[in-house]
């Protein structure tokens, strides 16, 4: 096989970042790296893509071996190729990124693997340009949530309004006025009230409601209306 | 300097995909490949990516190298990373793309070049897997231009609807029935009727219209209503 003359070569690598939702705050899957350099500190999900492996196969293979998470629908974020983000060699990193409903796969993530939770706001510093992965992996993620109802994926079917107003302040890491977000999603009539309460978490209860996929579907058809069958296109 | 153990070194590459609208269509630059494998068949606009070099840096060399093309701001967009996508020797590339104003640039694209510009309909079939990484890059435009003026940022300040039709048409690749799209465009209230007609055109002649980017950004931000203040967020 003739080989390509007088190129530089790298080192192809794979990081995942895992985001959950435990019912009330959404968090980021860190591991302690157990290899030099940096050996001890808190990383991504990360390793090298084997020789006849595609990095979408490593990232599914390194996330396994390092947490236990299997069947996790990543999808690649962006790839990190700064010369200099690895110390001892040049390794090109390509990113992977999920949201996932913590509760659904925390028997896969048993005491055997030292995978860790963080919330967001208390996330440790990470090795490399780790933080500017998260960054991005954020930043995409908002922006999901603004068009798709990928947040709602994460709910049970019925959930409160309290419930939904956490979930959107996790991942937009802010605080919204509870009136005002109240008064916000309900005049979009996306939601449906129903007839129980959630008496659990509060003395007053907060109503349930669902939301109602054929409408959030019909309302994203409307703003895209000078694109007929927008669904045919888009993805 | 201490390397890792063991460890599979690839190449890295970058591919150019430039999209660009000429007043009524939507084009594709491509190259002649000048070295094997694959030469003389059509290519984007691709090279390997130099020791000390970000892949973006890469991508802007490569392209002007080619091209002649500079200052195009193109935006990551894919990494492709199947093993054997390249039948020389194992590379990884890393894809580009943007989308440009063809007169903008016309006189960059001089004879020096051999770059040339094809009807996405008329594309020829491509080397290795770029034929792919094109499909690719126009389902992303699609996206974008479903959800953001991209598309208008193209056109001349004052346009016709069936200079805009065209460039919808362009971009998703169907015919739009004349009367549904001018309804449906209309109906956004999104643009404003100049008195002038164009009457180079057709006989009749066609009315020109301005986009109102303030109520474009209000609207947009109605779909949002339930984020607030979402310009703080996305982007």
């Amino acid at each position: 096989m003739n080989r390509y003359p007088l190129q530089k070569h790298v080192l192809l690598a794979v990081d995942c970042i895992i985001f959950g939702f435990d019912g009330y705050n959404i968090k980021l899957l860190l591991i302690k790296r157990s290899f030099k350099p940096e050996k001890n500190k808190w990383s991504l999900m990360g390793g090298f893509v084997e020789q006849k492996e595609s990095p979408e196969d490593a990232a599914n293979r390194v996330l396994k071996q390092l947490t236990g998470l299997e069947g996790v629908y990543m999808e690649q974020l962006h790839t990190f190729g700064n010369p200099y983000r690895d110390p001892v060699e040049r390794t090109v990193s390509v990113a992977y990124s999920a949201l996932i409903d913590i509760h659904e796969y925390e028997m896969q993530i048993s005491g055997d693997y030292h995978a860790e939770w963080f919330l967001l706001k208390e996330k440790p510093k990470l090795i490399f340009d780790h933080d500017g992965m998260v960054e991005l992996a954020k930043k995409q993620l908002r922006y999901r949530a603004a068009f798709h109802p990928v947040l709602f994926e994460l709910l049970p079917d019925k959930f409160t309004i309290p419930q939904l107003q956490n979930l959107y302040e996790g991942v937009y890491d802010t605080l919204f006025d509870n009136r005002n977000f109240s008064r916000k999603i309900l005049s979009t009539n996306l939601l449906v009230k129903q007839k129980q309460k959630d008496k659990l978490n509060s003395k007053k209860g907060a109503f349930y409601y669902k939301l109602d996929r054929k409408k959030y579907k019909a309302d994203f058809k409307s703003f895209l209306n000078f694109v007929p069958n927008p669904d045919k296109f888009i993805m």
